[in-house]
């Protein structure tokens, strides 16, 4: 039977089994539907229905998804109150603590790193050494992070790593990765006992046509890009101290160590109480000045991310709110 | 949070609310990453490992790889042997006796129609009688009917369809449909109790993106084109009678009921043992006069497909075939 990721012409098997490995430093990788669908099946062959999954309150509701498809268990790492939204690596070890005492089997560490709501990165190297030490397998959700910022697994001790293409990756979605280290690999991608050579997780075979050819046609540039995340970081910071002048207040992690970021403002609610058409002022006033992003109807809070935009752009956009902000006074 | 198929501009939500379970003529369907996936996601929700899916022989490898994945033994109705390689549907009944006297549990019925080698279509109507009778859930692989010719589940009494959108429906892959009646749908699409509105069996949300758009952009073309099925029958009898009086005999069901046949030559493959660059010279004597669709390599046995070929086409490729014959006699 045929398989997909051993294709020479286009070069699917270089960039499924040596671009790739060596992008995220981990052994093997597999292109999936999605990070979620990498996500699940990383836990359907190494978790058991009935165990389970410890994971970082901030985490994105396609782990807790996957894990309740898998029959696991949740155990939250809960993040701290605002504005921080912290979650303690520390927190790994209580959890995995508490299981046990209860009778509980964790099966498996999950950490998002960074998390879609506050761009938060924790210390996962901290996490990886308490995985190490419950030997329970270690899996990064870089669904935000894998082709922004610069990223690999072997230097996080992540045992397992998936990635969004269209999140991250400038590829026609949806597509996404998955990358294991070999302890966990023969298990994730293991072959078929009845079908030779066919992956059995992955169904034989996963994303066909324009996902494939798009992530590998966006990989240099990707992959080049992650090579200037400090600048990203440090344009991320500075537009969060402007709307910080202006009582838009970023949540999270401060200083900021990603793109991705949450803000909250009473003074944008309070004027969505006077503005025409109430709460949608914002999106529409903000579109009107060129600067598209947050979600149609908030504005008491909202996330959003300066990631690629120059300092001029980023500028432009932080003049918009004051305008704004101006226009209401 | 949000859902993929509530979406109105454009409009998925009629399109997979409405539009497709008329088309499919069953109660709920959903979009999935293909048939594969569909396949798995019936056979997760309503199977229980250690479980046994009974299977006609001359299943998609995909069928199997999924029952794997969830654990589940296989339990065949092997097709005759050749040249029509037939399956019975009193097979199914033998099948779920051999396996209810031996103290398995048969999980679910799987039926490939038509299957993917010689384009057998088996009487799925009594099929589903025998599920009905044995309390099965019945599921159709319609990888290679869905979008190809007119197709109910509520005649056929299927439970659960599966189609495939890259295959059969004009889209940009991976993409695929799965369907089901009340009965099973609120298992196979049941919400997550942990996350408002995410359906866990498609982990939240499937395909979106290009695959989507070009799934709804084909729909009206794709529901058109099986109106004219006896037309594409009629065609694909005519060139295997054609074939055959070259001594290029079709196999499986004769007189055939689909465009997709496998043939088998000795002449082919005595040609091949002489012809300059051996197995491949069919390949490319084909291609020389314009004709392309059988694998590269294959003489003594092949597959093709006849759809959406007019007769003049299909005139003018078995008289290409001749030409070649001749070329060697």
């Amino acid at each position: 039977g045929g398989e997909m990721d051993r294709i020479k012409n286009p070069p699917i098997e270089e960039f499924v089994h040596s671009v790739l490995p060596e992008f995220l430093g981990i052994d093997q990788v597999r292109v999936t539907h999605g990070a979620r669908e990498g996500m699940y099946a990383a836990m359907n062959a190494l978790c058991r229905p009935g165990q389970t999954l410890v994971v970082d309150g901030n985490a994105h509701y396609t782990t807790i998804l996957a894990a309740e498809r898998c029959g696991l268990f949740i155990e939250y790492v809960p993040a701290s109150p605002g504005p921080d939204y912290r979650v303690d690596p520390d927190g790994f070890c209580q959890a995995i603590s508490r299981l046990r005492e209860a009778g509980e089997t964790p099966a498996m560490v999950c950490l998002t790193y960074p998390d879609g709501n506050y761009g938060n990165l924790v210390d996962a190297r901290a996490v990886s050494r308490i995985c190490d030490q419950e030997d329970l397998p270690f899996m990064l959700n870089g669904a935000y992070s894998v082709g922004r910022m610069p990223i690999k697994a072997s230097e996080m001790g992540a045992d397992i790593i998936v990635g969004s293409g269209h999140k991250s990756m400038a590829s026609s979605g949806p597509i996404g990765i998955l990358g294991a280290s070999e302890e966990y690999a023969s298990s994730i991608f293991r072959k078929s006992a009845l079908k030779k050579n066919k992956e059995v997780e992955l169904l034989g075979c996963t994303v066909r046509g324009a996902g494939m050819l798009t992530m590998m046609a966006s990989f240099a540039h990707v992959a080049e890009r992650t090579g200037h995340y400090d600048q990203e970081v440090e344009n991320a910071r500075w537009f969060s101290s402007r709307l910080g002048e202006m009582g838009i207040i970023q949540q999270g992690d401060r200083p900021h160590n990603h793109d991705l970021m949450f803000f909250k403002s009473d003074l944008l609610y309070e004027i969505s109480m006077k503005a025409k058409k109430g709460r949608y002022f914002l999106y529409r006033d903000l579109k009107q000045r060129g600067v598209c992003g947050i979600k149609a109807g908030l504005t008491r809070q909202f996330k959003l991310s300066t990631y690629l935009l120059t300092r001029d752009e980023l500028s432009a956009a932080a003049d918009a709110f004051q305008e704004i902000i101006d226009s209401y006074a």
